[in-house]
């Protein structure tokens, strides 16, 4: 039989246990923080049906969907991101569920993008929404969450931007833009500020969103205010109802967030945009203080038009992004991941042919005692042999008792990061080698 | 706009709160339980090239691959197993991988399969491997991590059966069967002595196997061995000497295992077949003393030669593997899990309209004292539906510092559970609500 070639479709990865251990521990860390806020946690089918993922993220979107046609002849797809899902589900369960509805889910995404640099067709998605709920008490909670999380990752210098998606609607409207297509096309040019220029986004706003001189003169006046200052802003759409209503509801959030003790990580940016076209309210990112050009690792805003799309009622939705794999490149460059190759504190060496079953016997004290023992498995042979498992496996210690050792109840602890050695009484061991 | 009926797929599930909550718990803490041992994470794609996972299942087995060609006319098909996928990253990375290799994955797999009951199309798998070890102590690790975690989950009244797949062989060559898939036919009829009966067994082998009564006579007179008899088995086998190596090997097995101190759990038991064609050694099942009905909730085996089809070297490999759906439904019948519907501890209630800033900054206190707290954030209104909306949610108490509580430096903690009610003084709160 010919032999198959072993690899991986282009844009997924395999995640290796160094690459797996300090991201699932982010991954843990980031849950159990959205849980200690009550979030729930919820999981939902890799496949759905087309018709329920489709129509949801633009043409542009559905052309990435990984969609196909099952053994049943059923016209399927993989999910694209974990929102639709979720609407589905209160259309579905609505009756059965309490609101507000509080949940996070961490799981996989898949879209069939050309994949380059940090994009992968198969990624996480790290989101937590609340449904029901409107005002500003649960957009503060989803801005204090973020918080919470960056702060339990080791992360204080942040800032979170905030914005309301009703100052670009008042925007739109004073310059008279009135298509959706190309409103949208606005705000996701206005978008691409920070990462093109203030040059390029001229250029766009004629060539793709067709605007004349006199609006993009416009937009440079609303582009030249203090992007913090709501009076500046609320002057300057004097006359135009709906952004004046958008300003005051941002000041009310920021003022609650304010009493809520948040105020050190918040400011206004009356410049963010977020591409997505279902936001109504509130909308953020969250900038890293040492990492500014990673980008926004943290991100969302308030929806409160996606969940009737199924046709249940339009509950008021809010939510929170984080970019996992952003988020862990910059967790890494901050030093604040904990690089292990394997979960084993120790590895307890086996001495000769019959040593397995009392060196597994030791291994299961020190499970006991908290600590991960792995057992060597691989043919006793020499010691010199076990070390260098251990070394390159990454395992920090070496647990020897030998005969000897054994006759005297004791165990020798060889560190191999600096090559020290001691020995411990056997019952305190587990607790030497977790110190 | 029509509105597109909420519904997922036939065989797939959403999971929500209540039921994610305790089976996350569960698998959480399998999962700590393999990383005591040293056994690191996994994760690979969902989906992979149909040809690396083609053919490894048997023709059964390919046709119930979820299967297309993706945008780029690519053949790809979602993963069938954990086995495969970790016997291409083997062959894809061995160099890179220190042996022996251990790693567990807790991860969906998909099977277009007729749905039905307990039976799904997406379901969970939960396997750990141990990659270029031979020989009986790779074998007892196995057969200790799956004690570890049964035990970890609160279950200690369960029997691990073992049996060596040589010992079929040897069946199989007193029988005069050679061809592969009527050798394979006999086992697959064996492993279903369990559920079926002696009976039926013997109506199989006679209709699907084709065995004359002469080989009928002989596997009867197998059965009839006493299954944890090894010596009676040796008897039978008298001048097989593939069947009596695989005896041989299996009492080495038994004897490590008693020393390593697993006597209590584990059993001989000669008619385990097991389904898969691809084990080589040692294979084994899982039942529960209380539930004998439930089946297997934990099996495996050697399997030597699966690791070489992608043309890596041929390493030794034993595996475990839970089944999840089983598993967990068993430990809810044993009243094992926790039932929860959210991770809150308690409700913080609002006062009024202006109550969120202080609910949030007593709730943040809680948290940093370990407390999953859940702010309120409806409408304020009264104070009775904060009630209901924690009793609905199964929110065990509710925290109310109103004004007075305030001015006192108080709060009242409310226990849904049996009506109770105590005032605490704040800075003791946390510890009052943990304990």
């Amino acid at each position: 039989m010919p032999k198959i070639q072993a690899r991986t479709l282009r844009g997924f990865r395999d995640y290796l246990p160094a690459d797996m251990l300090p991201r699932a521990a982010m991954l843990r860390r980031v849950a159990d923080v959205f849980e200690t806020f009550g979030f729930a946690p919820l999981e939902t089918p890799a496949l759905e049906y087309s018709e329920v993922l489709l129509g949801k993220y633009g043409d542009e979107g559905d052309k990435l969907l990984y969609r196909f046609r099952d053994n049943g002849d059923r016209d399927v797809a993989l999910r694209y991101d974990l929102t639709v899902p979720l609407a589905r589900v209160v259309a579905m369960h609505g009756g059965g569920l309490t609101l507000p509805f509080k949940r996070y889910q961490i799981a996989p995404v898949w879209r069939a993008e050309k994949p380059g640099r940090g994009r992968f067709r198969e990624f996480s998605q790290c989101d937590a929404d609340i449904i029901g709920a409107a005002g500003a008490a649960a957009e503060v909670e989803i801005l204090a969450v973020g918080c919470a999380i960056l702060e339990a990752l080791g992360v204080d210098d942040f800032r979170i931007r905030v914005n309301h998606r009703g100052v670009f609607d008042g925007l739109l409207d004073l310059l008279g833009v009135t298509d959706q297509d190309r409103r949208a096309t606005v705000v996701r040019t206005l978008d691409k500020l920070d990462k093109i220029g203030r040059e390029k986004v001229r250029g766009l706003l004629a060539s793709e969103a067709a605007l004349g001189a006199e609006a993009i003169a416009r937009v440079e006046g609303f582009l030249d205010l203090d992007p913090r200052d709501l009076s500046a802003a609320a002057a300057f759409f004097d006359g135009q109802p709906a952004a004046l209503a958008a300003l005051t509801g941002l000041g009310e959030t920021l003022d609650l967030a304010r009493d809520a003790g948040l105020e050190r990580a918040i400011e206004t940016d009356l410049t963010i945009a977020r591409g997505l076209d279902y936001y109504t309210g509130l909308i953020y990112e969250t900038a890293l203080g040492a990492l500014p050009e990673i980008g926004s690792v943290m991100s969302g805003g308030r929806y409160d038009g996606l969940m009737d799309m199924f046709g249940a009622p339009a509950h008021p939705a809010i939510g929170i992004s984080l970019g996992v794999d952003r988020l862990f490149a910059a967790l890494s460059e901050l030093d604040r991941v904990e690089r292990r190759e394997t979960p084993a504190d120790a590895l307890v060496a086996v001495f000769g042919d019959d040593g397995f079953a009392a060196a597994h016997r030791l291994a299961a004290e020190l499970r006991a005692g908290g600590v991960n023992a792995e057992v060597f498995l691989g043919p006793p042979g020499r010691m010199k042999k076990q070390f260098r498992y251990a070394d390159r496996k990454g395992i920090a210690r070496v647990l020897v008792c030998g005969p000897d050792e054994a006759a005297r109840g004791v165990v020798v602890i060889k560190d191999l990061r600096d090559g020290s050695q001691r020995e411990v009484p056997r019952p305190e061991l587990a607790a030497a080698v977790s110190g």
